[in-house]
């Protein structure tokens, strides 16, 4: 009671069972969540003082725990708890929230084995983020096919929201040495998988097209092909290559971080004159009116998290 | 100097540019080298108050480093002597010696460009592990052969050592089901890489064979080579398939956590009796024999890391 109130407002963070301002949130060097990147994550928004699909973002959590064989120390109940104190903490009405579960460290020292380890729960609220700036979305981003395969789904599950982005990075390291602003990776047939953050649709004949193997099955990618049937625009998940992106007439990509964002070039293939094409936009535009009228929105519970913070 | 002097006998490590006890060393929630396992790092052991190969972990690690371009904001030489600092801070004659790297954060809030980012270094020293447990050495390791492919090399540079290890993560959960020690994955052609924190060795009609593909160039495996050399067995680098390993008369592996380590089960074929075998058993006593002998040891400095403490 005596000590002064920190400041949450660059954000709030939930680890080691405990709120900090997210400055100050940090893992062990030695947890498995980073020596092994032995962690699974997912990241809802919140937008106009909502969390947009909340529970879908916790089921597929829940998925991906399992699928790890991970067992944080908090339901479901208490996770969505936490994540809601979290915002409610920053005060933010806009913003991107994590909820990260790692393998932890061993109990016993120097053991190897994954079920000698106690599993973290960590959390985070910080300000919104857009995988593609809004000065960049505003004149369409600039993607470029990475010249390095997606890391192999055999290898690397990637229904299973991980941080094995090493093949990501780089793409985005050549892409930026190429004045692209992100990129987008092919798997080892060809096919066309995701960006760093980011699934990709493209819009030919208008009909809406998003790939169909190696990637995230993103929340926002299922809510841009809900708004497609509200609108009645035609929507397929289906094959694409790399010929496909050359022929679109528009693209676009979706993501927690951002919402849908306009493309205006892949390669050297310029779409809609370099611009944001009319489908592009009217769906994002769409997707933000959504959010305003409530649409799959659960509100933050502002005035419990500040109480309790007194 | 009021302060009581900190117990580092545990371990000792260098996070942000200070020395601290390594139950305390952290890493920010949001460090790229977590949230991206954007990361590279080396592992050098210490054995009988000497470093092994240093110069040759030093070389690798300025790999490492150049190929994802990051820079830390120390030396070669400097690292050098955080390393020797942290184990005198120990005080341990046996250890294991990590040097990291990570992406760090962007210096701009919401930047997804690596450019942006400020570089760190991180180091620690703990006691030594093996990769193999010292009561599962004297049996020989039963290792499975995974069912999932290694992450290829053509997505992420196994050369370059680094944190994606959710392929290994799935094997080693895998194995330890099926009563296995540990496990070797092959790669998406079917030939034999790596496993956890290990390069494998076969030996067939008294030639010891290593595989040539998918896999970090470890130091040990190279100090297992020259010690072939030494003793006149013939060794090769060579591509190694399943049958391969089903048909061999020895293995071993080979680890800075831990030499050389005999294993006597692959799977469901049991080598030598499900003993260690004579030609790995001499390989690896003659590898501690040079250790004592100061092969390739490098002396740390552990007054000068004391003096400096008090």
């Amino acid at each position: 009671m005596s000590e002064p109130l920190k400041d949450f407002s660059a954000g709030a963070a939930f680890v080691n069972g405990q709120y900090v301002p997210v400055a100050e949130a940090s893992i062990s060097i030695l947890d498995w969540g980073f020596t092994r990147s032995d962690v699974t994550y997912d990241v809802v928004h919140v937008w106009n003082g909502g969390f947009f699909k909340l529970d879908d973002h916790l089921d597929r959590f829940a998925r991906s725990l399992q699928h790890m064989r991970l067992v944080p120390p908090y339901s479901r109940t208490e996770i969505a708890e936490i994540l809601d104190r979290c915002v409610a903490m920053t005060g933010l009405r806009e913003s991107y929230v994590a909820m990260i579960s790692s393998r932890g460290r061993p109990r016993i020292y120097g053991s190897r084995r994954p079920a000698d380890c106690a599993n973290t729960f960590m959390a985070y609220a910080v300000p919104w983020v857009d995988v593609v700036p809004k000065s960049v979305q505003e004149r369409g981003a600039h993607v470029q096919v990475a010249a390095r395969p997606r890391i192999g789904s055999q290898s690397i599950d990637p229904t299973v929201k991980n941080y094995h982005w090493g093949d990501f990075t780089q793409g985005l390291l050549d892409a930026h040495d190429a004045a692209f602003d992100t990129t987008v990776l092919l798997d080892q047939d060809g096919f066309v998988t995701e960006g760093p953050g980011f699934n990709l649709f493209i819009i030919r004949d208008g009909t809406v097209l998003t790939p169909d193997r190696g990637l995230l099955e993103g929340i926002t990618r299922r809510a841009a092909l809900e708004l497609c049937a509200i609108k009645g625009i035609t929507a397929e998940i289906t094959p694409l290559r790399y010929q496909d992106l050359m022929s679109a007439d528009e693209a676009f990509c979706t993501s927690t971080a951002g919402g849908i964002m306009p493309i205006s070039k892949i390669d050297q293939h310029i779409m809609a004159n370099g611009t944001p094409g009319p489908i592009s936009s009217m769906l994002k535009d769409f997707y933000f009116e959504q959010h305003l009228a409530g649409w799959h929105m659960t509100p933050v519970n502002y005035e419990a998290g500040h109480s309790e913070l007194l």
